[in-house]
């Protein structure tokens, strides 16, 4: 077990502090006592902070308050100050109950990232001066959410991206673990808002919390998780109120395979669907072309089998369904028509009262009627399907928006997701 | 004149703007339309903030909140963030007017430093990116009050240190001239509060400013006044409120000698007399190299002519006397015992109901009787000189705190200094 695997002397531990667990100078010292209480314990501790709860959109609200569209460079050199306030102030409160610390900034420890402000991507991280510390028994205090360019330009990694600092400081230092402090107690089987039964997940793979993606975004950055699972660093995202375990998230080699292990739920999406387009090469292909030059992202996308048209010619036509967000819808209506125009389709139609309910389980891959257990209850409690597509460990279906929470219960009952794992029937 | 040097094409002009000229999004705007002003009169223009009045205040508190004597080192990092978010606002403001602005961080300009904490040294400055942005049309916005150490650690440069970094980056780019944007017009011939005849000075030289401290340490950091004269950078001090010229500090070739510039006052030394010490070699440097030791720094150090001690003998006693700030006198105190028994002084003396006046003139090396002048004056106004110590270019005497304002009113009168200096007798 993990917990084991981190009580052996001289491992490195990465402790991730968010908004909330910096909310006040009372939590910061607590959070500067756990990652004392984890020293003591014989780790070798690196901290990785956010800004203070509130302090970003401060930021942001003065830049805005400058300009309705600030320059993203300036934004950057801006809202990076939340977290250097942060990391300096967890440094004192360490040194305050007798630790020894010092920060880091980004731009100190060659937090190397490409130069798209505000939305940057890690490339590389020098872990020298953190060893250097830890050598000197400090603890390691790193301003999560920033980096710098080759030209020593500050970035941002976007909303979340404390949790992509931790994990890629972990990753660049071999950590055993990468723990995330957060104002929940961990992943669970789905929205506890939602099933009122939802379960605290104990371990899960980072192949499933990726396709968990609409409930791990409420505690982990997307990108953290896909940096996590390709450098196979172990995630553990816990209460920064408790000292209860939370979630792992870890590789799948460590786990035994649960046939479902949550339920995701999504309204962000909207469907369309060309009716009626010629069934032939390259017609798709000018579709999505077609979408990606004005930047909208696709989610689903299902093409029917092709029917004779209605005069019973070898002409051939197909409907072509697929998702976007909700928030692209405007761009898609801007650029529908002539799609529609050139691949023949007779009509496009705009479905914005949908839902997207998924099941996520490694187990999948080798249990077969996974899929058809879930059309069954689906069926069994009226709820129409009006798509399904899927992946290797996801099955996702398509319902009117009314039955999210129907549907969500529904299947959580029918997996027994308010059950242990070792004690579902599988 | 130094208006008509700076119309002058393609010269640098530094911009300084202060807290107060930073108190405000507005204000902002309004430091940001005059970088825009001066470049459209053909300047090349870098621009130094520093942090909103009342960021670095907020930022102290958080560190005491968390512990009592924070870390130097971390107390830097912290409070070089509130220049950092007012050069990036400030690069936006540029921008949002039309121009093209980019900031810079100590660390980006290499703003190298000594690694003295919380009050350091400047010890170069590479100018070349601040000339890619000048080269390119931008306005360089620079954080003041920062720097980096020789490792890479955040330095900053003491209180009012915004000063010293626009003088070394004028400095560092052959600036024509250093403009400091204030919150009052410029520096007086004395404190307005104290004399409401003080009249605005157009022209001072570095020198004079030195001495002048208690006056220009309101606008102007003593440091950066240093720095300006080892450089020879004209130091134009003025208003964010007006455009009205303010008080130019430049080299003295560039001024007419005045007998009298200005006249400073300083209530916050206090007075100790060592009576009856003996008057051998080696007793003077006894007493202020114990005080060295302490950390006390003493400012006049006044020893009376020996005198035959009351038996006749040969042994010769005299008296010390020297003046420290009131906050050193604890210190002072708790030493001063040790040293009176070591030196065979009879007694020691303290007064804290004192106050120095200085009246400070380039002119005076050249203008005999200027000393005897302002010693006349006080007599006739029944004021006692307790003691006395002069520089070349100042006379400094101590009096009774009760006759502060009317010394400096009386000595403002007798030197004319209400009047342009070509209209003064001299």
């Amino acid at each position: 077990m993990l917990r084991d695997e981190v009580t052996s002397s001289e491992t490195i531990v990465v402790q991730k502090f968010g908004g909330t667990s910096m909310g006040s100078i009372e939590r910061i010292r607590s959070a500067a006592g756990r990652a004392l209480a984890a020293q003591a314990q014989g780790h070798r501790v690196v901290v990785i902070v956010s800004a203070m709860s509130g302090e970003t959109d401060r930021l942001l609200r003065l830049a805005r308050d400058v300009t309705p569209i600030p320059d993203a460079r300036e934004l950057d050199a801006l809202s990076a100050t939340g977290e250097q306030v942060a990391s300096a102030l967890m440094a004192m409160a360490i040194q305050s109950q007798g630790g020894r610390a010092r920060s880091y900034l980004g731009h100190q420890l060659k937090i190397l990232t490409d130069n798209s402000f505000t939305k940057a991507r890690i490339r590389t991280i020098d872990g020298a001066r953190v060893f250097q510390s830890l050598d000197a028994g400090e603890i390691a205090v790193v301003a999560g959410f920033q980096g710098v360019d080759e030209d020593g330009n500050i970035t941002t990694l976007g909303r979340g991206g404390s949790d992509t600092s931790a994990v890629a400081v972990a990753a660049a230092l071999s950590a055993s673990v990468c723990e995330i402090f957060t104002d929940v107690d961990g992943v669970y089987t789905t929205d506890p808002n939602v099933c009122s039964k939802a379960r605290k997940i104990d371990r899960i793979s980072h192949e499933e919390m990726l396709e968990l993606a609409s409930l791990g975004a409420k505690v982990l950055q997307i990108r953290s998780v896909e940096m996590a699972m390709k450098h196979g660093v172990p995630v553990h995202v816990r209460s920064s109120f408790s000292s209860s375990p939370g979630t792992v998230v870890t590789g799948e080699s460590d786990l035994e395979e649960v046939v479902v292990t949550g339920i995701a739920y999504d309204k962000n999406e909207a469907r369309v669907m060309l009716v009626g387009v010629r069934d032939q090469p390259g017609v798709v292909a000018d579709i999505f072309g077609k979408l990606a030059e004005h930047n909208v992202s696709v989610d689903m996308i299902i093409q029917n089998v092709s029917v004779a048209d209605r005069s019973g010619a070898a002409a051939l036509s197909t409907d072509v369904t697929f998702t976007a967000g909700k928030t692209d819808l405007t761009r898609v209506r801007d650029v529908i028509d002539a799609i529609a125009k050139k691949v023949g389709a007779e009509s496009v139609r705009f479905d914005e009262d949908i839902a997207k309910i998924s099941i996520v389980g490694l187990g999948m891959r080798s249990h077969a009627g996974v899929a058809a257990k879930m059309f069954r209850t689906l069926a069994d409690h009226g709820i129409n399907i009006q798509a399904i597509s899927t992946s290797e460990i996801r099955v996702s279906c398509l319902v009117a928006t009314k039955y999210t929470e129907l549907a969500v219960n529904a299947l959580h009952d029918a997996f027994e997701l308010d059950k242990p794992p070792a004690e579902r029937a599988g």
